[in-house]
């Protein structure tokens, strides 16, 4: 490991009071959701009832460029914000590469992940409107520790289904949302229709992300005064993301540097939009020529392999359909450990940006990804998550063409958060017994057969 | 939980260039160690073949006040350091209590816990005399994953014995170690004399932490250039810790305030001294009148209930007698969660200050340390290690103090290490099945019929 590491701060009043929204910048704006039953557009009243009033204005806000923090969600972000801003000099010696590579080190956060920049924000504007508890689904758990967390910090009950196999698993995360006094469930449950329908199919069910959404819907929708929460895919919670990006843009200039690349990794497309926007809108303005790549795991390839279509965003299709790069909401990714990566499809903003070609996507297997997080442990001494990983093993694959080409690339990639308790995940590497998937061409496209295609 | 806090850093130019030698200033200096055959106190060159020269130099400097950091390792410090001093607005609040409580947040290095900041002076030392291995011993495994981590910094192979029942309960912390590189052997082993020894007598031994001492140093002392490190109890241990104190120090400064009382966990007293030695050297000249409160196990309890004299550091008696408060070295303590408390003595300096009253020690039981940990996760964020919850707990009764007598006190305490590769113990407390445990007096005193008393 080096022995040499840079780290760059903002100052308290440094910190952005504003989230960055590029739905006002963008040329073509995202399509807008549908509903399955009329295939006219949604409006916003049609999702008061699931969402909170501000994320729901936020969600459709195609022409404010910045959006207001609220002070006290800025007070909340002081706990753990600015996150540091690195040079990881360790991992540039280990490649031999000419290219700078920097992370931002979301790791930091009382729950370990990105997460929480969300889950506060939507936590308080729940409390605001006099909302008395919040729902949502949780895959590994990094999600549902953060709800956890912001519902506590509000005074907010908060009942999270976590996919059962996940709760009997990876039993930390779910101790750490008790901790913080949520109620988990192991979905698919008896507490619910949607839970009950599809245990009396399949009573051995382990269940999936689509399954513990439709249970988390269906609880807000028979629950007074509860609302849904999400933990990625809309743009609202993309929006709260991009405090990171912005904070990243300002510590960039401390270092007298600006990214030729940024990279992140991709699951509903959150941590990539918080990252990459604030420095996408100098592309869309034409002042720089930055790459953005989202990178995906081989075993749930949607941006890589997958279409651009209407598609429900649960597997029992109680959401509005959303314009997206899917796999099809009934696919089933593979039991990878990057739980918080195994969704169907991206949000409907990182899907048409893809699609109008401003970003880039990369597949990446298994094993080249914790190969990639073994030597950022070693030589920069953060364990990462395995969904993190996948950004890290990007950024090698670039900074080893700029070992080719001696460019001196500056790479930008973001920590999602640390591996702490995924550490069986490292267990297996190292004891040789992880594997690779690949997705089938069966796999992805068994989807069309039964999805109703708009576009 | 509240929405208030308030973090005070230092810039990278205000992290302490020196770290503080309290034996320079203390009157009734430590007593020596002691040779066990010889009787005769043990002289530097005794030490060398075990401990780097310049540990051992550290250890019996009873004269410099201030010890340069060495560059390296300041540099090494900068990955994490300073860390956040924090204003605890919302425990205050949980509490009603007009005392102002302070923590210092060492949770937020690498590994999760102060430990990295002697590991990486241990490993710097021994790279420095061209020593090409470390080895040590670790329980939990918070100082196994420090010396692992900083082993990798440096280029040293590093050979950790754990706990044979820690190795297999909790293989988080054994993967954190193996993902750094180190070889981790559970003890007792077939790969020393003393493990073999053990295990002829006992094929089911789960292992002690002195039993995986004296395995680390029969296998340092059977290896060429190889020293063997030490997480806590020696003095040079709690001299590389003084770096948190004075950062408090300055942070305090920051904060306006000055404590009234300090407050550690205790296990070997590394940390305790770490947080209070720079401020004790205010109370040893005179100028102040800090209360420092050292909060250990009501299971382990070596300074509430123990006896002053010598004994040995490990099981088998490889080590040289040092003059401590002791429950003697055959001691078991209980298997409670706070595996870095269970230890049957307290380092010589520590020992001494205690016996001259210029410290305080309470003990906790294990319920009270959990309701501490879970008041504080809830209105801090910060899900603490069931160590440092000892020192939440005794924070918590002096606030309560407070409350009482209407004194608006400055309490500061030391947040050592995070506890999220614990969760397994914050689920039997929330179900109910986390146990107290109480210490006898048989127990306690069964040492003094084998140990030679000297004193």
């Amino acid at each position: 490991m080096s022995d040499r590491q840079k780290r760059f701060f903002l100052s308290e009043d440094e910190i952005p009071r504003q989230w960055y929204n590029i739905q006002a910048d963008m040329v073509n704006k995202p399509l807008p959701m549908i509903d399955p039953r009329t295939h006219q557009p949604v409006k916003a009243e049609d999702l008061y009832r699931v969402f909170c009033e501000e994320c729901v204005h936020q969600e459709l806000n195609m022409t404010d460029r910045w959006i207001d923090i609220p002070e006290k969600v800025r007070d909340m972000y002081k706990f753990y914000r600015s996150t540091p801003l690195v040079r990881a000099y360790g991992l540039e010696e280990a490649l031999g590469t000419p290219a700078h590579i920097y992370f931002k080190n979301e790791s930091v956060s009382p729950v370990g992940s990105h997460k929480l920049n969300s889950a506060i924000a939507q936590a308080y504007y729940a409390k605001q409107q006099g909302i008395k508890s919040v729902t949502t689904e949780t895959g590994a758990g990094q999600w549902g520790a953060a709800l956890s967390y912001a519902a506590s910090v509000f005074g907010l009950e908060a009942a999270v289904y976590q996919v059962k196999i996940s709760y009997n698993q990876k039993p930390y995360r779910r101790n750490i949302m008790q901790t913080f006094g949520a109620q988990v469930t192991p979905s698919p449950s008896m507490s619910t229709r949607a839970g009950k329908d599809i245990i009396n199919k399949n009573p051995n069910c382990q269940g999936s992300l689509g399954t513990a959404i439709s249970e988390a819907v269906e609880l807000c929708r028979t629950t007074e005064n509860c609302r849904y929460t999400l933990g990625s895919v809309m743009n609202h919670v993309t929006l709260h993301q991009t405090i990171i990006g912005l904070e990243a843009e300002k510590q960039m200039r401390l270092a007298g540097e600006y990214p030729d690349i940024v990279i992140a990794c991709f699951g509903g497309g959150s941590n990539f939009g918080g990252i990459s926007f604030p420095f996408m809108r100098h592309n869309l303005s034409g002042e720089k020529h930055t790459r953005f790549i989202a990178a995906e795991p081989e075993s749930c390839p949607k941006l890589t392999k997958g279409v651009f279509q209407y598609d429900f965003g649960d597997e029992a299709g109680y959401t509005p359909m959303i314009p997206m790069f899917t796999l099809g909401h009934e696919f089933m990714p593979a039991n990878i450990h990057a739980g918080g990566l195994r969704y169907h499809g991206g949000g409907s903003v990182v899907s048409q940006l893809k699609k109008d070609g401003l970003m880039e996507a990369v597949d990446v297997q298994q094993i080249e990804t914790f190969d990639a997080a073994m030597l950022f442990a070693k030589t920069e001494g953060i364990i990462p998550a395995p969904e993190s990983a996948h950004a890290i093993a990007a950024t090698i694959r670039e900074a080893k063409r700029c070992v080719e080409t001696g460019e001196e690339k500056v790479i930008l990639f973001n920590l999602t958060g640390h591996g702490l308790i995924d550490m069986a995940a490292y267990d297996q590497y190292i004891s040789g017994s992880l594997h690779n998937y690949a997705t089938t061409e069966d796999e992805i496209h068994r989807f069309t057969d039964t999805l109703e295609q708009i576009i």
